[in-house]
């Protein structure tokens, strides 16, 4: 491949990786995507992703919103986390905020699922996501479960991918080898989806041994998923699942997974609702992790700031205004210049970075952000219910 | 007049109130506006109100920003709180990030006006709006105040007004009567100033006897001030001053305070960056008031909850969104179109509200914000530094 996936000025992928053709699943698994008429204009919208090994390791992280869908309380409430076979996926209906009708729906969508597959339906998994708030089409879903199910493959993750998108600008997907084990995963991000909702989906699938698939999965999403932010919204539908086929019989390579979800992360916020700009918000020398955290977030959520990114604007003043509005009531003494470095935002780069130095400690953090733009204004505002 | 200041829908004055003249003052009190050059094109921009009552009682809330201004802290660290005679005001330079020169600034200014007054310098108050992160230009401020001290008149509220405003697009101040005891006030919104800072101030005048005026301030800005947002921005130049020259003899009639400071409060919004339209975010059920002022915050604050605003799309998805993740971990049932009327959000009206009715106590609370519009992106992207 002549561009790697790894393109992000803030990703290194770890020396010796190579990388695959990102329709290939890693060894174990097949997949694939069909249309089952939940999308207008017939996209392909219902996708299915299966691991052959029996002794499947596995973990999955889920929004943690109070009004989160029916396929997210299924996985929460219903499935054996470390024992996923397989995923179910629609694109086109989230099923949020759809009631009881919502939550027999997909349990309905999840043990078809399984019975296709032979494999016990507390082993599956679903997600959901698209338009919130109306009925899930489960007779369109129900029609097409036997032919995604008949269609798996082991290059099925282009078709896959495309079944797990919504208002996507282009596919986020990844097939990487390095040390004998190879790591595959597909995402969707935050795009526009009517009405209003933005999620995000990550299917992770690899033939490593996973010791402990819930520590690594954490550890993975702490750098990348959780340090990102389109708008501050928590969606209702968020998922990330890993599964691990155990087929290398060798553990992950260092430094692998991190990589790939990273550069997933600042793909969904560089393709996120209008943005045209990713800058990184980077707290130093704060009294500890939480403080540096919240200090960035202030800042990568601040609406002065992102529009500050959309216009260019080496404006340190907003950024020490929203410094100390996440430090409210504590003596940070003077937030100038001398501790505000953002003249990247002046310039022409798609990817910029501005530090804030706080000299009240060692701590540190950064989180990634899109600029805010007229067309999220008009993605937002003119998509009606 | 013709047309009420009280002209929301969501503020009654007390029965019996009397609007007088807005550009009459309290008895008691004398204020007035001057060029002094901070403004490009020689507009008003130093303001000097003062109490003629040495036995003057106030109060004032300020910022509590980490990065606070220079007058700010010359406020909160060098003024007797409830003595307050006099309050200079500038508009044109926050005086905020500036250093150690900053302060040197504020205290100047704050000590010549004092002389000038021949007031005790801690009696004087002092409060600045405008850019960001430049030098004041004292000089200037300076050779204004013994202009701006000689020109005090009891009808000098409209050119205070002036002094105080930046980019606000209409004056807001208001005199009424009610029951022998008169408040006149004057307040300045949160327009775009370069680069990027919105403040907000209002300073207050009565005759009435004020046995408290800290708990007066505070409970009437708690239901108005407090209760508003524009971009969530907290500033470094935030003030509202409170000053009593008891030469009415009488307390402060009920409700009038609290029906003056909220008007102003919804036309500070009305008037926000870019605004079109005012909505009340209204939460009813919660289980305690904190939680119900979070969750309206939250619903208030979404970028997604003020583009539907603005594009009159009775979205309550979005609204179960941004409630869910101001919950986030709790179980709270569906939040369904039964628990969220948001139907206003789709009529023609400027002022709306939509109410998300809990189930799990009784407490409530509502805060006021307004719309996300192209204007808010234009505004903060094309103006820099």
């Amino acid at each position: 491949m002549s561009e790697s996936f790894f393109s992000s000025r803030w990703v290194d992928s770890p020396p010796g990786t190579d990388e695959l053709s990102p329709s290939a699943l890693a060894p174990g698994f097949r997949a694939a995507g069909t249309p089952c008429g939940l999308k207008a204009g017939g996209g392909t919208d219902l996708g299915l992703v299966t691991c052959d090994a029996e002794d499947v390791a596995s973990a999955m992280l889920l929004t943690r919103n109070a009004a989160a869908a029916a396929p997210i309380r299924v996985c929460r409430d219903h499935t054996v986390a470390d024992r996923i076979r397989a995923i179910i996926v629609n694109s086109g209906n989230a099923n949020a905020s759809t009631g009881q009708q919502g939550m027999a729906d997909a349990l309905r969508m999840r043990s078809e699922a399984a019975e296709a597959l032979g494999f016990e339906a507390g082993t599956v998994a679903v997600a959901e996501t698209g338009v919130i708030g109306v009925p899930l089409d489960i007779e369109s879903v129900s029609g097409g479960i036997a032919e995604v199910a008949g269609a798996l493959s082991a290059e099925g993750a282009t078709a896959f991918t495309e079944a797990i998108s919504t208002t996507d600008q282009w596919p986020k997907y990844v097939t990487a080898e390095l040390d004998g084990v190879t790591v595959s995963a597909q995402a969707k991000g935050a795009g526009m989806i009517e009405p209003g909702f933005a999620t995000m989906l990550c299917f992770i699938q690899t033939d490593a041994v996973l010791d402990d698939a819930d520590a690594d999965l954490r550890s993975a999403v702490g750098g990348s998923f959780e340090r990102i932010t389109v708008d501050g919204q928590m969606s209702t539908n968020d998922a990330v699942v890993i599964q691990g086929s155990g087929m290398s019989g060798a553990p992950l390579p260092a430094g692998l997974l991190d990589a790939i979800l990273r550069q997933l992360a600042i793909e969904i916020v560089a393709d996120g609702e209008g943005a045209s700009r990713v800058g990184l918000a980077r707290v130093v020398g704060a009294a500890t992790e939480v403080e540096a955290d919240r200090v960035a977030r202030a800042i990568a959520n601040s609406p002065l700031v992102k529009t500050a990114l959309l216009g260019r604007d080496p404006n340190w003043g907003r950024i020490a205004q929203a410094a100390g509005m996440a430090l409210a009531g504590e003596d940070v003494g003077e937030l100038g210049p001398d501790e505000i470095e953002a003249s990247e935002l002046g310039g022409p780069e798609r990817e910029v970075e501005l530090t804030l130095t706080l000299r009240r400690g060692e701590a540190e953090a950064g989180i990634w952000f899109s600029d805010l733009t007229h067309d999220y204004v008009t993605l937002n505002a003119e998509y009606t219910t």
